[in-house]
């Protein structure tokens, strides 16, 4: 059961790296909003491989197909069925994955699980998997734009080892994030990150990072008590991302350091509107969006694929070593952005669909 | 359905601060697994306020009845309905919650949601909600004591303010923690932990902190993909805690600084058990648990309710100044600590199940 | 996870015929709705053992409480937790089910499936479960008369043994159907009907029979394609009640006797609404309400609790001959009218609640 | 929401009559089982038009493609994706059907709710949908045959109009079902219900019918108290198919004028299994199986699309006359045989995972 994201608006993902493709099965969309194939690959060009110099060379169109669910241009209100077709596929390319685990990575874990995987390239445990998330995530987006236009979702990458950008996260502008390759949201900013990643990529090694992501516009009353807390529900969202190994919401980790009288976000009124002078609580109280920007961090670790030699062993309990060949990210960063954006519209979406059932219609 | 966690295992809490009581019914919980009051009560009673000097002085003995789904001293296999009655209600003591939004509560964001609360205590976003989930993670503790013995789970308090406890996680002694009254886990450095908690409350005002897990002898296997990581559930269970501002597992964001080089886990061998010589992975890998400890941490932000005077905004529009009287703790992580506990057995207890559905019987 | 029924309007019955008591947990009923225990109680009492002479003697007053959920008298949007007490426990009454299966009872399934079972009064197989169950459809009745005032559940008994009212389902009028124990739709009949079980419980034996049910004034289009269509959460509903044996919506069995042209519902214009000259489809097309009344029936097999001899085993694998003792309905369709009614409340309020999240507000 | 069946077990389908295809994602299912596209196409092939002379002569291939899931001819643990191309598409072959509602179909319903349908052949509301249902259900009987190998699910045509076959479905044999293209069980009677088929074929009407279903071989103990009793979702599943309108267990609606003496079903033992001398109870007892055959029977109207001239309105609120072109079933029965299974293989494939998670492995 796994493989499904959301309770009203539901995703369910499949496919592995190697197979026929993978793909998305998006349920519970509501009916008359506008799609098309072009909508979707807008983030999926976001996310696919191949897009530029600091991610991995693997070509990939990763052109979606939609098989269902939208009829003369207009969703149905069944499910949105849509495939992108895995192409460059070469099985022999990952032989040594067949036996050997590589570290930090899922080939152990499925192996004592299932007691089979597919290897090539990861199978389901490739980040081709989020192609489905994308997919998913821009159904959402274009569903906001007709029914809350004024919600829009922004990621952008804070940090990349440990260069971190200054900017204030409602300061970001999405344009300029998109302008550079890494996603900096400092564009003058962003030439040093590349060649960092550009160096490291180049003595075999990887780098992590934190993406942080700003919610503009959302409405006041999204987010359930007391398990599917929306902050809770964004933990679970980005922390099924692969590589993530943290999630923060608001003052986060750092906000332990402070004592309540410094913390506490402060209500004034702005007209009728009610709204906090600060926004440590990002955007989130007791569980429920209070209007104010809705801002989280996402830890990435370094790409566990590095060029250099490191020791394992395989599944026949042999001590191996293991020096990686073939393509891969120097850091994930710049591709996780899109992924972030879409496992927060997911929630976004279900959660804009559980409120107008539960109170939508009732509140005013 | 936001009251609701767990697919297999399933915990559903009910219960405002003031009102009849709290509670929770386990739905799915195996047969035939000892349980009585005096199971839950252990870790109720660590959870309750009045339990020492640096909590609330709120006098709940929380004493816990079992309604259904025990027969003879043995679980049935049906609901397990478990009631904590409400004894120390007192309605006008709470009377300018009616109409103050208290700064960083959740007052504001009920109100506006749903048009009515139960401004006593807080309500349904009091902590006294935590208990049902206490209750629940007890069960499963008892239900992991005769079906996978060699599973303990125990939280301490790895930070409080600035102060932070210099212990490996995986030393961490359950007993120690439980020897002295914040739950640190060095008894000999509690004492100046515990003065300064003191020394805040004199000064009305609250401290945050951070609460680390440990999970010992978890099986291989636990976790699914892509949605339902093991570490993405772990994250939304403690996210969905009150006052919780932050997740992270093994390297969480401090190794985002790292190289994959550094960061990976090399995999080595111990007899036939495939091992790990760094744990940086926190005992997750591709979502799913490889046998090493689970380590993640939980950041609380400083308590909300303080001594000083603040401004603010009532459901009317205007401004007004609160002095919160009453009794409140001046820094919950003591208190956090089975709460921790309590909400990862939930989602080991859900996994464990799930895992024996789906390959339990074909794995060896 | 089966104790739980639906998905938004959701509720979770607890408790065993003997034990503390029996309960349920609503979640996902909207804010601001008027509730008292008064408006529980009715339907209750319409349950109840003890209110004829026609059914069970056990005298149950059936007084339910309120923990949760409700403030100063309207639905707080939080988990509505309602108990009734167990009061007339014997255990030593039932100490023959300790170890004897009766037949056609669930006795030996639960031992089989758990290992243990509550034998007390059937424990939670026993028909004091459905109490939840009423719970629910009577919070469900409120929520209605508040946001579909025009929306009537009516059941009524359609079959007793071989007597068969002649009655049009579309004309029963709720009160003539409360107006006599039986709860026969012609008050006229039902002396008979009376009569009839009289003799058979003097007999030490038992009757079936039939519920009709009624809903008017449904709104168009509830219920989703493709597996949740409405008569299929109708018949899950239903059937889940103990002792029912079948389920047919609109001509049913009969109805397959029927060519296509004369089995069609003909669409004419009421001004301009769309309606149809008969309702063969029972008011469900294509799994989604239509708007005309929706009309199905429930069987009940006769009573499988006798005062007659009966051969059976015991759960040492003997053969024994039972002879049941104490109090029990010779015919259980009087007190299922209200158990139809209630079932058929939580799946209207469910799919209520999704049309209105997935395209209540984009629908006019 | 709608559109995904089971919990553990869980089936999304997708896809509209017109339009791309139509398709599955099965999720949950156990790894390593042997699976390839010729596994799914045998009960594909049973449900395709075309397959017969007394079915729609409507030309689909119905070859089955497998996405995912599966690596070197054994199940992963991870969703099989499996995708039918629609190929016999004529969009304009369907151009009535844009404004006209026909008579007992869904196009008026369809049209209420989401306010937009595929029109064409019925969009998702047409017969094709079950192929994802067919694909769900052949990878449950491959489970089955590798964990529960006694276990068979074979259904069969009891009744076509009013012709009923007069067999003991406990001495049916799948073989002879499908010996004779109506899946009548008794083969030297079919010739006469073929017959009547194309009479009424060639008179442009339909029939209606019933499938009755016999499950051998179930394991004691599938089924969950209360609300997902066996046969509540056994109810649910089939009441889930096209143009079903009844459904009934055992001794169903005959069974309501038997008296409990009668009725009862008495226990003996054949060695040590507890058995019982007749089977009123269709195999579940108190919603658990007691490992006696499972019998039920589904009533299904005759098809809604004729040749004969109907009047109804269309969506401008027109009155119209109608009358069908193109290629349609004159009796959906023979098709609808293996989607009975199907369903019936789904709901026992959920229960069985939900059964050896509960209580499996300390069963016995």
């Amino acid at each position: 059961m796994g493989n499904t994201f959301g309770h009203l608006y539901r995703v369910t993902t499949w496919g592995e790296s190697h197979g026929g493709g993978v793909g998305a099965v998006v349920d519970g969309c509501p009916p008359q909003i506008s799609l098309s194939e072009k909508d979707l690959q807008h983030d999926l060009d976001r996310r696919r491989p191949g897009q530029s110099k600091i991610v991995t060379p693997r070509k990939e169109a990763d052109r979606c197909e939609i098989f269902s669910g939208v009829f003369d241009g207009r969703t149905l209100g069944t499910p949105i069925s849509v495939w992108v077709r895995n192409e460059d596929a070469r099985r022999e390319a990952y032989k040594e994955m067949e036996t050997i685990f590589r570290p930090s990575h899922a080939d152990y874990t499925y192996q004592a699980k299932y007691g089979i995987r597919n290897w090539q390239g990861g199978g389901r445990t490739s980040a081709r998997e989020t192609i489905g998330r994308v997919i998913g995530g821009s159904v959402a987006r274009k569903m906001f734009g007709e029914l809350a236009p004024r919600l829009s979702v922004t990621a952008f990458v804070r940090q990349v080892g440990t260069v971190v950008a200054g900017i204030d996260a409602s300061k970001v502008d999405a344009e300029e994030v998109e302008s550079n390759v890494v996603r900096w949201p400092d564009a003058k900013e962003s030439e040093q990150v590349i060649r960092l990643i550009e160096r490291v990529r180049t003595e075999g090694d990887s780098l992590g990072g934190v993406v942080e992501c700003v919610v503009r516009g959302c409405p006041v009353g999204l987010g359930e008590p007391v398990f599917d807390r929306l902050e809770a529900d964004l933990a679970k969202a980005v922390m099924s991302l692969p590589a993530s190994k943290g999630f923060e919401i608001g003052s986060g980790f750092a906000g332990v350091r402070m004592r309540g009288s410094e913390h506490n976000d402060e209500f004034y009124l702005e007209g009728k509107k009610v709204r906090t002078r600060t926004n440590r609580s990002g955007g989130v109280q007791g569980g429920i969006s209070n209007g104010e920007d809705i801002i989280f961090r996402v830890a990435f670790k370094p790409v566990a694929t590095i060029g250099k030699a490191q020791k394992t062993v395989d599944a026949k309990g042999r001590k191996v070593e293991l020096k990686a060949r073939g393509r891969h990210d120097p850091c994930v960063l710049p591709r996780a952005v899109p992924m972030v954006e879409a496992m927060t519209l997911l929630v976004l979406a279900d959660h804009y669909l559980r409120d107008r059932a539960q109170v939508g219609l009732t509140r005013k």
